[in-house]
């Protein structure tokens, strides 16, 4: 560590904190990356560990390895408590880190609306969500197998997805692809294709923040995967075996289940709170720090909030939406804000170019919304899986997960089907 | 279920139970393959998981999706807990199944020669040691990296495999391609290559059960990769940070070290016991059955015993080794018994057919033994390679094993080098 250089600490190695790192890999600059875990996760590719199509190894890189090309920077494994402004501290559990720029991308949880269903409804945020949920859906068939009696084993074959967003959409067609293709051959006493695959959605189309013409065309696609959507529908409660539904009519539904996922709400890392009580910036009501145009908060002009954990409000149609495009513009918009401040100089404010957004339903169909331009079907899927290959952050990915896929493709087989952690009866 | 059909059921399904199911494919029974995990696990590649080379996924394949083929097999994820020979039933957690024929091969677990050593010192035997083991590794080069105080840090940075079987040795030598190749970028406080492998064996050599040439050979290999070797030393105690060993001499030297691996010892699985206390048959002081040259136990012809489970001492040279071929081999023997008996025949007792012994040491060296033939470095490393893949379940693996093995030896990385579930600090 060159102690007279400029300190730049990054929490969080996700798409904000390694593109911002990797904006500075050549200025004259001293950076920290911290994160919790040892590796940087393609979170967009999750539903596919979920769903047994890839295994953790394909999507996560280690941080240290992403940016092995810094020679500016060190990363540490440990988790941040909070800041202390004023010092210029990031407090770990056992030490502080000093910084002269903050740069602050910790991500974010899942949103529960203020309920407590976190353990019946687990969320898709973590690989350990994604390997949870994988073993959940599996054991749920491998549980239906062994039950002897009919309407337990329709529970069991009863699968509810909350949230008709990318995550919600593309995990539901995953499900309907393994229900129907994956599975067909594997069991004896039950019928895969017999799961009810239910995705539930509280506005009045699937995939809201589309145009109608393309939540029209993601519902036939799910509906083709044997995915049944519930539109203007809410969840009333949720328990180990059953999940309530209110209807667009106004009745109540009870749909008894023992896998539900929730892709219905996230919210910003619990460190937001606390940074925002060190520094008196303002918070959204999920959690995000409102930030200057610049991405930095009022009267900090060193701590720097970028993706999932800011909001940042100054382009039309609200708050930008928390995905991996906004992080790594704003991570890169980061290193250049820092780079023209050493050089003496202003920068611009951030501005975000919307290069579009795409979800995936199945083997052959995605929908696809570039402004103008908006595709469905093959052209679409088509589109993402290049998308999808080219932003995968280590070129070993991009070629193993690519073998995977066309193997997916042509046998229609998942090869990671691992119910691991163990779940329930299914011991070590 | 056919309920006039002649029952078999299987408990294990591993390599054993596997290969008794595809033997008895075209038989005219009906078949139940009961085991705690939904996948069958190619455990000569575990420590391969454990370094980061391979993911769960890869090594891994559902048993129903092993014997799809298999029309007459039923495969339930359930436990067993014993089994009650005089009615002919197996017991499991809430209800019994009935068998004409059993076979148990069930496995195995560590062996700590009556020590509570487990906590401190996991073994190789299951994908969750596998992913803890490859977390603790991990771990340990991030907690070196960020400690500030150098002896607690050559703590870390110290790792100690017990026992130089075939485990430890393959363990051992990709431990040291970790520490020298893999990570030597990666890091900026600590040289990952500063780290020190110290391989322990009681006996007098390292791969005891091989011939003294491959021995000195395999010593060299995993020398070259920068593996301290002890031989004819033996633990006397491990702890949290420490592990104390007798050396050749009598001198007493304990190691400060984070990270212990436990390769020394097996015994089989607890169900083994209950066996034993129901039938009256005999076991072997590592909890194993001793089985009659048909595989049979005493006075039950019906129960069928094999694999690791077993203790089969009717050749030449003692008992069975606990491997993949012997397992393999008594499985589709096995099903060569079943059939003969449903023909009114008889079989001949099983023999075992060596077909050799091999471990790999790294990037390009291997020690095989085949009898009169033995090999050491590259024709044993790519006599290894050959073997392993042909071997392994599922035909997808071999492709992506192979396209993974090609990546990791012409970039000299690892691509599953994640800390999941998360490590002490590591905190999701």
């Amino acid at each position: 560590m060159n102690e007279s250089l400029h300190r730049v600490v990054i929490v969080g190695g996700g798409f904000g904190g390694i593109h911002a790192a990797k904006a500075l890999r050549k200025a004259p600059v001293d950076i920290t990356v911290l994160d919790r875990r040892n590796f940087h996760l393609f979170q967009p590719l999750l539903y596919q560990v979920a769903t047994g199509a890839l295994s953790p190894g394909n999507i996560t890189s280690p941080i240290r390895r992403c940016i092995r090309r810094n020679r500016n920077t060190t990363v540490l494994l440990d988790e941040v408590v909070g800041i202390d402004p004023e010092n210029k501290l990031v407090k770990l559990n056992d030490r502080g880190i000093a910084y002269d720029t903050l740069i602050l991308a910790a991500g974010l949880g899942n949103y529960y609306h203020g309920h407590d269903w976190e353990q019946w409804a687990p969320g898709l945020k973590t690989i350990e969500d994604a390997t949870h949920i994988r073993g959940r859906v599996l054991y749920a068939f491998e549980a239906a197998e062994r039950e002897p009696e009919p309407e337990a084993q329709v529970s069991w074959l009863t699968f509810v997805v909350v949230g008709a967003g990318e995550t919600g959409v593309e995990l539901a067609g995953a499900l309907g692809e393994l229900a129907n293709d994956t599975l067909k051959d594997d069991f004896r006493r039950i019928n895969p294709r017999d799961a009810k695959i239910l995705l539930i959605e509280g506005q009045d189309q699937v995939l809201p923040a589309y145009p109608g013409k393309l939540g029209i065309a993601a519902r036939r696609s799910l509906e083709r995967l044997g995915v049944t959507v519930y539109l203007s529908s809410s969840v009333k409660d949720i328990s180990a075996d059953r999940v309530t539904v209110e209807r667009a009519d106004g009745t109540e539904e009870t749909i008894r289940t023992h896998c539900i996922v929730w892709a219905a709400g996230i919210q910003a890392s619990p460190l937001a709170r606390t940074v925002a009580e060190a520094t008196g910036a303002q918070s959204d009501g999920l959690g995000r720090l409102m930030v200057q145009p610049d991405l930095t908060i009022p009267g900090y002009p060193d701590i720097i909030v970028l993706g999932d954990i800011a909001n940042f409000s100054h382009q039309p149609g609200g708050p930008l939406p928390g995905v991996a495009p906004v992080a790594m513009q704003q991570g890169r918009y980061a290193g250049r804000l820092i780079n023209a401040r050493l050089a003496g100089k202003t920068a611009d404010p951030f501005r975000y170019h919307d290069k579009g957004h795409m979800a995936t339903i199945g083997r052959r169909a995605a929908v696809a919304n570039f402004g103008r331009l908006q595709f469905s079907g093959l052209p679409a899927w088509l589109m993402w899986l290049g998308i999808h290959l080219a932003f995968l952050i280590e070129f070993e990915h991009r070629v193993l997960v690519l073998v995977q896929w066309a193997w997916n493709y042509f046998t229609r087989n998942r090869g990671a089907r691992l119910i691991a952690p163990p779940i329930n009866g299914a011991k070590r």
